[in-house]
């Protein structure tokens, strides 16, 4: 066993890129993820999963095509399966992702901002 | 859809009792729960699956058999299943847990401390 905690500034640290989830934790086939991000992120969604956004410090808009929910520190949401959504950050904020291990931030959309899968900090 | 962001602080002011899991969300088969603690929880374990503590405000101690991790605000540890723990809080402490829909959040132990499930506010 390790027993060390898992502290989320310190992992804040060992990271700058934007858009590029960093693993953290594992709990069964689910990952915890933190996240740096700021700007316009890319439509997507993610078919075969829900996914938990959890803003730690900034603020976030998420746009549905037919809708949007703004997030603030110490708010989450969760985006249903399927369900397209686009990510905006209007400053930097930094976010707590939770989602099956293997699912792209891009989801079914390839793009630029596609970053490489499961890595850890 | 529903856009309303699931606000942490809110919730929080919704119940009282201590080690008592309240649903806040759920992703999948995974739920999101919001927990109020202080004083010595049971010994007990979760056969099959994993769990995940993370401290919000305050300070806990999870023993193990053979050894202790201390969270503290912003620390998250995972719980590995089958693996028995006590969770002990000096003073009142505040968490978010992690784990699939149906954990008991006394496992296998009967206690006075076991909680109704699924309990959503």
């Amino acid at each position: 066993m390790n027993y060390t905690p898992i502290n989320l500034e310190d992992k804040f640290t060992k990271f700058d890129e934007h858009w590029s989830p960093r693993v953290i934790a594992q709990m069964n086939d689910y990952q915890f993820k933190l996240v740096k991000v700021e700007g316009e992120f890319v439509w997507h969604d993610h078919p075969d999963t829900d996914e938990v956004f959890y803003v730690l410090e900034g603020e976030l808009d998420i746009l549905f095509r037919d809708g949007k929910v703004s997030l603030k520190e110490g708010e989450i949401y969760v985006i249903p399966k399927g369900v397209e959504h686009k990510p905006v950050a209007k400053s930097a904020c930094k976010m707590m992702l939770v989602e099956p291990k293997g699912v792209v931030n891009t989801g079914t959309s390839d793009s630029d901002l596609t970053a490489q899968n499961d890595v850890w900090i």
